[in-house]
């Protein structure tokens, strides 16, 4: 493809681009294809010729469209948002362009330059306490992840690094020798992280790679699924009766299954108690709240970060407008990265990385390699301004809330099971005579959210918590509008008159 | 920004796209800029309000092309090459478009689908054994990861709990007791990851990721830097003199120094040697020269895979014209992932997924979300054809030989220290009555490799091999030509006079 060849066929795209999002609210969001629909249409081999670009893209209109389920649809309401934003696709066709695996700074220094200035408007942008900016005294600083999970596994291998090294340095061991490897060897086993029984489970997959136990804390209704430092001191606490060394731990801003936030103050606090507890890296995973912090009604939560946190992440790919992937980690303390992950050859070495004089962000992740992506980040805040951010977040927060009142409205049919927050609302359907934990309860949402999605006019998702089947509805994509989330409430009121119907019929 | 704004801008920029490759070979590979160049450039906080495409895209040329190091330019002949096309940007442009973070099937299943499929078009672009694909008896496939270090760090945690399972259940233990926890927790210490101490370093940084030691095989120069049967059988034996387990070895084909194979066929022989070393996993680095085996004359090498390999990992964004991240994985027996990778909470189960008819790649990786790279893949495969990838290959391979012959013909002033392959040479510069190894020879060829780099007209990098301070000269990326490696070894012989003629000064 040559480059009037590639101009066409860009100009082609782009037409295809907006047409795409143009005819999303008309389009069914979940595709009506079954497994294994793509194999018969794609020849059993690769070509052995080149092909002309205008069949590549017909292919793509035919073959990979009816395949897709549209997390950009206005329809869309299930798991959280991934958004996209036209700013967003200019900065992945750039990133594409000045392709460079920069695993250090003289890779290409714009990429690394950009991502810490970017990285600090960020921490701005959240309002987050000045330690986790790149020129804090403490040596903080901000890093592009490819996922919420990565940044919690790669914190886990850190935080474990840092445990089992302070512990050998304290008992007088010299690091590089035998003895050091072999005690931290023998200490590692011991080691568990912890999360609530509502932590997202990259945590325990964290734990997983990490080699390490998990083990977690159990989140009550009463209290609104939430942490709180009364079960986390009694998971402590039965963690050193079991002569276990508990080293990390994930609080959540917006869980999951409720987008319930834990309680910091309080948790830390915990923390506090004793000096081991001290020691535990105390990771806040805010991958979808995180976002709301740009607007000024939020910001109290980020104070809560100005010590007794390690590490903070959130995604712009869900909730802020920047396309997968873009998850933005910020830690307290960049050396405890550096010391854990830098495994330099003499290949990597270089006049800027050997003085300290630059970031080599390599040694900020697991990954050696890593894309231009503050490039579509830096797109997008200066695209919206923060004005722009905040507007997205407050719309659709309204719009969650405008959704939770026409649950309450119908509380002849449901009933609202946590404090909607962060525009999600969960809820579960009524059942006459039924308790609310019961298998008959929890048949019927399970019905009613079953047959919503086979239908694929909107695409929602459902979860247990505490013993109760519930249905989770989240509107906050760029596409998001009121008219939607009111036809969604009238799709899933039918949808329950119908099965009542049925059962009444039966 | 809205279509109209989009459409003007994405036009603007793909004119600005194609200016860019057509001004690369006219530009310095290398930035003047210094550390720092970029803070003073860009606001100290993100904007209040909304800016115009027009100022943003502006600042990229002023501000972000000063500061990158041009991969794409023909004078890039430094590392390994990191190619882009305009097919695989256009890939980036739809992959953004339908963002989705594909962790399951049903979550986009045109991303999932299309993955497999593209996995099983590369297995036969590369001539992999037929056990690499989906369709194998034995149940192996691939999966795209974001880099080769990724894929490694994936397959010792993979391994990591393979053997420590198979252990704990061969003694009996039941698994989810807290005695099998214990016993896996006992288990893991004694592991030990092991490569030549050529392999990538990525290989000691996932030893470091996945808790385990890590121990290196000594390669010779003798032996063209290559792991032998030899040396890996010695240091098996000392690891268990030493009561360690070995679990994973990574064998190389196209060390990072040097290009240099590991010699497969004796390799293999020596893990058949003893039961326990038939259990070790063994990972097959290929991450730049794999690319290779599209050309029909490097086949061979691919048959050694049949038996005796569990995982084979190449990157396509490499040498074979698919922008970064395109790296593939691909495995054996896919329920080894799987077994060691998936932790399935309720919000992401679903009808599909829990009846085993789809594929979710979240548990073939370390990442929960994912985005779709499978399109820039087939968009690459489709416009080129196997025809144009071997033609891209063969070309660089060429020019290589082309270089290699140069390097050669003035053996008063150059020696070449390892077999060229892969397009890749590594030589020294020549020092009067100097020993091959030594402070006066390597300091010569340092002071060359620095003249050429700080003059910015071509990109080399140095390495140290078995003592030998040498430069590493590849041209493999899409705007390679013959004219310029001509150009750039006149360059080298310009700066090894010119350096001579100031010692003779001196």
């Amino acid at each position: 493809m040559d480059r009037d060849q590639f101009k066409t066929a860009a100009h082609a795209a782009i037409d295809d681009i907006i047409d795409y999002f143009d005819g999303l609210p008309s389009q069914r969001v979940i595709p009506t294809i079954e497994p294994g629909y793509l194999r018969p249409q794609i020849p059993d081999v690769p070509p052995e010729e080149g092909e002309e670009w205008a069949a590549i893209q017909a292919d793509v209109e035919s073959k990979i469209k009816p395949g897709l389920t549209h997390w950009q649809s206005p329809n869309f309401m299930a798991f959280f948002p991934a958004s996209v934003t036209y700013p967003s696709i200019l900065g992945e066709m750039y990133s594409a362009t000045f392709t460079a695996p920069a695993f250090n700074w003289l890779c290409s220094p714009a990429c690394t330059e950009l991502e810490t200035i970017v990285m600090d408007w960020m921490a701005m942008a959240l309002g987050l306490p000045g330690c986790f900016k790149s020129d804090s005294p403490n040596g903080g600083g901000g890093v592009i992840q490819n996922t919420a999970s990565d940044a919690v596994a790669t914190m886990m291998v850190v935080a474990r690094e840092r445990r089992v090294r302070e512990q050998a340095l304290a008992e007088g061991l010299v690091e590089g020798s035998p003895e050091f490897e072999d005690r931290l060897m023998d200490l590692r086993p011991r080691l568990v992280a912890l999360g609530s029984d509502q932590t997202h489970s990259s945590t325990a997959k964290g734990a997983l790679i990490a080699g390490t136990r998990y083990r977690s804390v159990a989140a009550r209704l009463e209290d609104n699924m939430e942490m709180t430092g009364d079960r986390l001191r009694a998971v402590l606490e039965r963690c050193e009766a079991d002569r276990l060394t508990p080293y990390f731990i994930t609080f959540s801003m917006g869980t999951t299954n409720t987008c319930a936030v834990d309680r910091f103050a309080e948790l830390k606090a915990v923390l506090r108690e004793k000096p081991a507890w001290q020691r535990i890296w105390v990771h806040i995973d805010a991958a979808y709240a995180g976002a709301a912090l740009v607007a000024e009604e939020y910001r109290a939560i980020a104070n809560e970060f100005a010590d007794g946190v390690d590490s903070f992440n959130m995604n712009m790919h869900k909730w802020l407008l920047v396309n997968f992937d873009a998850s933005c980690l910020f830690v307290r303390k960049r050396t405890d990265l550096t010391s854990a992950l830098d495994i330099t050859p003499a290949y990597l070495r270089n006049h800027y990385s050997d003085t300290g004089s630059v970031i080599d962000y390599r040694n900020w992740s697991m990954s050696l390699g890593r894309r231009f992506r503050a490039l579509k980040i830096w797109f997008v805040l200066r695209s919206y301004g923060l004005s722009g951010l905040r507007a997205h977040i407050r719309n659709t927060v309204r719009l969650g809330e405008v959704f939770a009142d026409l649950v309450r409205g119908r509380s002849d049919l449901f009933e609202i099971i946590t404090r909607p927050a962060f525009a999600l609302t969960v809820f579960r359907v009524k059942k006459d005579n039924a308790p609310t934990v019961s298998e008959e309860s929890n048949a019927l949402t399970r019905d009613v959210y079953e047959l919503v999605n086979s239908r694929g006019e909107i695409f929602i998702t459902s979860s247990v918590v505490a013993g109760v089947y519930a249905i989770r509805v989240v509107s906050a994509n760029a596409q998001a509008e009121e008219v939607y989330i009111r036809r969604a409430f009238d799709i899933l009121v039918k949808a329950v008159e119908e099965i009542q119907n049925n059962h009444r019929i039966d």
